[in-house]
């Protein structure tokens, strides 16, 4: 059987007259939308445009709930308490949602957006909040996570389908964590590189860290395509190719649980 | 048969440490909450804590989505096109549904806050967009208006149950309008006033307006109090004990639909 | 003599992560740049950024205030009270005026922005609020207006520094109004034609109407080109270079005071 | 000669329709006003009017920026840059600097907010940008901080007024760290055990901390009294009599340099 693969994109994100991203061009190249749900980017009229997008290009929607936090993108780290969090997260789930229904479309998947998503996988309570809110709200929702994130131990543990992702233009450190963005090198832009990176990862569920070393991923469900660098539709286009040239299938994450 | 009615209050208005009315103290006077849903007030955590105050007490929940205008609470008249203020209820609405849900609470209504309930009385474009904003996500919620407003002969139109609100504390001017937060006199405080305007209106369906002449309803399912007066507590525990003793039911307004 | 004309543009106008417009690209082709001030767009570390850039290219800075409305980046219309207003607009003074003294630099001019600009055109409250504001923190500040404006007219009269500003690239009614972004044709994106309504604008003091008609100005201080539009730098500069070529000195508006 | 000492308290932090505090009730016990700038709290209309407040009291006034964190009041920790950290507080700075010149009062200090003013204490970056804000616009203005604190270092390294500020209400650990406010006890609410607190720390430069043990303060120039709490006035009633009853001066803290 040919391996198989997701390949996900954080989508919606403009929030009015401030557009981000290149959502309708990337559409075609992907297989999950992660939309923003207007807490670090994102308003209604955005999210409903790009649910629209995503159902046009039959592309499966997920929530993307971030940080409170427009003025810093999500990116920085907040200090909420675990019921702030757990309630903030189930608001933008519930409001994606509304959006989504009424072009029917059902959320596939929840994947926590910037800081959000690095510090639920190292902190029991960021992950717990997240957790609770699907259960609490819609438990099939697949639980986008790093692999050996607490985020995915935990999220496994209490019975969520939980999908390992993979970044193929993000560098890795040797213990299998990213590079912060901060640092030189962190964005890998090359397209052929990526491409190949992506590849790898799939075919052999491994990556090379920025020292040289090998990471090795036991399962990986979903692979990361970033839409808001300046050449993210090439990207995109190289990766979706790369993988059909390689015979790997392109699939919505759901087909895999 | 005793007549019957359904008291309706804004409440979960407070915005993080921004506290804003009496919410426990209310509840166990009225039979309708209508909760802020994020925008020109309320936050996730406060929506949640309302959700909760509001079961124990058995009373309904309903959506009270306003304007995105936190600085001016909702009462500020903005300029959105239909589009935006569709999806910007839709989103409060979805917003709210969750939160609720994982109380195993239902919505039961909508009304919508401040300049957006006022300006839906009377101009067509922004009525329209909150009874599509209904019927494409829970066409069973029931929605309060003005009586004569267009947002009710719209709504009554589009086969939506439409709930006619009457206020006993603020003043009415002759044509069956408000009169404006800002003239002197629209604020009604002194209980007894209030207690037996809520009586006449419920049993004669008639209200003095502020130029002496009779303002007479054909219709009334739900009067309002409101909740962040500073003497709202008491008011509502006047208007409640008022009505009782006028052998007046009251009730969720679901029961009369 | 040569005529003369100061070049402005709203800048600064990124927020966080959301970036808009070209500012660096279009700062050498500019004399006086309006930066927003944090409430439509902008924010601190932006604002700054902005000032710096401005410095480098010696264009003069201005202040760009707006409604408290990020979502409609201040486009929409909104129902301040005179007193709201007022403060506002002193704030988003100061706040800039700040930061641009860290830089050595003070504030030539103000230019109220978007849906604020509209309406203090026609409404005397809120052209006044811009006035005082302007009277109670620096007086010397150079006040952008349409010619045959109200805030024109009233601050003419309140003794300001009034610098008539014309639009080469925005369609204009008959009256001498422009023609609503909302309008097909509102926007004039052909860089010749914006080029050659620049040179006629400063020559002859006139501009063809949406309508065909001719509209006259009796004063022009200053011209608009507008930084957020795909092709606004190319616009820019050949405005720039048209205005060159015709023997139109190109200066700051302070130097016209 | 008597000791004297500054009573400063935390006000203007309401946000629109959102009342917090009791400004005007407090304004008579107080020497020196903290006013929020807009971002953890405050807003323009709000600022000007505590400005006149503190004014009709003779009560100095000062900025109390905080982290661009309504939702959170200020009080969650937020990552921010240093770059980003300085250009926000230059910009509260500017910004309620030009309301109190509207009023003809001139800023007499700086003190942080909430989760600022914590995390300055310690983390030398934090200190710096605020430091750096006040040395680039107003280099006169007082800063206030914690004893010990890295701030309160590293300020006076860099030549700033300092004044060193105590909590009467608030209860220390016996590092002279004050117990985070979700501790149990962290508050103090007796008026008679704050009031006698605040009259020891002043004369004899010592309180006692939660453990039993007693700190003791080099050098203090301003008590804290907070404004947000039900018997705020009392308290602040108590401690002003208290401090006069003990012959202690009650002093703006600009007398004090």
């Amino acid at each position: 059987m040919n391996p198989k693969i997701d390949v996900n994109c954080d989508l919606g994100e403009s929030y009015g007259h401030f557009r981000i991203g290149h959502d309708s061009e990337i559409m075609p190249y992907i297989t999950s939308a992660n939309i923003a749900c207007g807490f670090h980017g994102g308003d209604p009229a955005t999210m409903l445009h790009t649910v629209r997008l995503a159902k046009k290009s039959k592309v499966a929607v997920g929530a993307h709930p971030g940080f409170p936090d427009l003025m810093g993108f999500g990116r920085r780290d907040m200090g909420l308490s675990k019921e702030e969090l757990r309630s903030t997260v189930i608001y933008q789930l519930g409001a994606l949602e509304a959006l989504a229904e009424t072009e029917n479309m059902n959320l596939q998947h929840i994947k926590p957006h910037g800081a959000l998503y690095n510090i639920a996988a190292k902190k029991d309570e960021y992950a717990e909040a997240l957790i609770e809110a699907v259960l609490n709200t819609n438990s099939d929702l697949i639980m986008f996570a790093m692999p050996d994130s607490r985020l995915a131990e935990l999220g496994t543990e209490a019975g969520l389908k939980v999908a390992f992702e993979v970044f193929a233009d993000r560098a890795y450190n040797s213990d299998g964590s990213l590079v912060p963005r901060s640092r030189e090198g962190a964005i890998i832009s090359d397209t052929g590189i990526v491409a190949s990176r992506a590849v790898r990862i799939v075919k052999e569920r491994k990556v090379t860290a920025i020292d040289g070393q090998t990471v090795s991923f036991n399962r990986i469900h979903t692979i990361c395509v970033h839409g808001d660098t300046s050449n993210a539709v090439e990207l995109a286009k190289s990766i979706r190719k790369a993988l059909q040239t390689a015979n790997i299938q392109v699939l919505c994450v759901n087909s895999f649980f």
